[in-house]
């Protein structure tokens, strides 16, 4: 990843994964084939391409093996997916998957509604699968949700945060990405998280994760680059949201996040008119108004 | 206004002016009033309430005169008014009017397309407006629009900007506020713009204006309060546009800047619940969606 005075920056994509698994729109395989295949030419390098979790609880997200099987593997583009359990660990890698995405709740309460479990359960479910992706070379990385606020129990403090962070970068994630599921983080709250985390843990192994909700998402990214952080998660077009948060919105768009990164003078790697073209091809064929103002902007001949 | 390092902020909403002189709906002079009084109500203590201009140009600020007469004047809540010339001037004072803005362009393009002079003519024509304001003791506050990008010019250097805020401050204005009217800045290119006005410029004599079209605006000001400015203009609802810029979108909302004002421990004096009340009646009103992303949370039921 890149170091806290890099002027790289790293953007995980997840628009293919958080974004659509929570669009009400079904999807077709062929059609997430076709967002991957637009993303990675666009330039992203880490793509979350899909999940591996029962489509019981999840039904946008059945078909990521095909998914899988039908994308171009571009060199140098890591396409990860989430995998909540050996289960869902073992289908992934099956499926050709070499990276993998973990993912455990700051607070007990969203941990029971998302996860049906406590904190420490699931870490004690990801325990295997992370001993077995060390074993065979998988990289894994972890999530944490709800690091500024939850829907269930309130506020919540940095401290746990921090701790549930090295629990899962001392089981072998090798970097935790913390999200505001629920949006309502802002640059004060941001702030005290990171520099709490920092005191414990390098720069290079977290990662942030903002929904715009409250509209905070990118002032919420500029203090944590101000921090010294270098990796996010954004979605192409601002896809998806959060089934559990009543009215939360998409994941910050990656289309501004990368106008932003390239006004700062901070690279991505990104081809910013490829990655506009990709997320209104999806938003089209989902029927969905684009999020990203600035593929609003640009489309409105703008620019 | 505030100090540098002061927890307070100063906000000037600009809603009643700049945003509703960009708007397409009409609307009644009494219509205005309840706005202007909505806010006032809501602790907002800068109200920029009507523009004395000809009708002929900007046929949305046609009533102006009324609007002052027919609005509460709350103590210590200052009512301000666009004046684009002597003639606006005398208007505005026979309004009782107490303090005006005039406005200028950062750049020779705009300045002819939107005021129709070149920009030393439009300082000729403010002149005798200060004088006049300086004799009846009249505050006068200074617009530069295009400050970080002009639809006719393209880039605009920063040295050029801080050029004519120090012009506008030597002829008698007590504030300039730099304006990104077509919404194209980042926080770099607002931290090069503000750290080369700082050399020359106290920062307690400048103010940002930024707009959101390209999504940057709460990062902008972010950058901003981190340079030490504490006074921003903003818009309920995100009213407004810039009917000279195809495409953009209105202004910063000001629900959106109080809640991150809010999270950053940083005080502006308004009560956030009867913004959001204030700019969710003005959009009625105009059959527009609210652009404000908090006003939308909180209405979901968000909170």
């Amino acid at each position: 990843m890149p170091s806290s005075t890099s002027n790289n920056v790293r953007l995980v994509e997840v628009g293919p994964r958080d974004g659509l698994q929570n669009e009400e729109q079904p999807i077709t395989v062929a059609d997430k084939i076709r967002l991957i295949d637009d993303l990675g030419h666009a330039g992203v390098r880490w793509i979350e391409a899909g999940s591996f979790v029962s489509p019981k609880w999840v039904p946008q997200m059945a078909g990521s093996d095909q998914v899988f099987a039908g994308i171009q593997r571009l060199p140098g583009v890591s396409y990860s997916a989430l995998t909540p359990n050996m289960q869902g660990f073992e289908a992934a890698l099956a499926a050709g998957v070499r990276e993998v995405a973990v993912f455990a709740a700051a607070t007990e309460g969203f941990s029971q509604r998302n996860l049906n479990c406590s904190i420490s359960q699931s870490l004690q479910r990801f325990a295997p699968l992370l001993e077995a992706a060390k074993a065979r070379g998988i990289a894994v990385r972890g999530y944490i949700s709800c690091v500024l606020g939850c829907p269930c129990d309130g506020e919540v403090a940095p401290q746990q945060v921090t701790a549930l962070a090295r629990e899962l970068l001392d089981m072998g994630c090798y970097e935790v990405s913390l999200g505001d599921t629920i949006g309502v983080g802002t640059p004060g709250s941001t702030s005290r998280l990171f520099e709490h985390a920092l005191q414990q843990l390098p720069a290079d192994s977290l990662a942030g994760h903002f929904h715009d909700t409250w509209g905070q998402a990118l002032a919420n990214i500029h203090a944590s680059l101000q921090l010294g952080i270098r990796s996010f998660d954004s979605a192409v077009a601002g896809l998806g949201g959060c089934p559990y948060a009543k009215g939360a919105t998409g994941n910050v768009a990656s289309e501004d996040l990368v106008y932003m990164l390239n006004g700062m003078g901070l690279h991505s790697g990104i081809d910013l008119p490829a990655l506009i073209a990709a997320g209104q091809r999806i938003c089209e064929l989902l029927g969905r108004p684009n999020q990203s103002r600035v593929a609003r902007a640009w489309l409105a001949g703008n620019h």
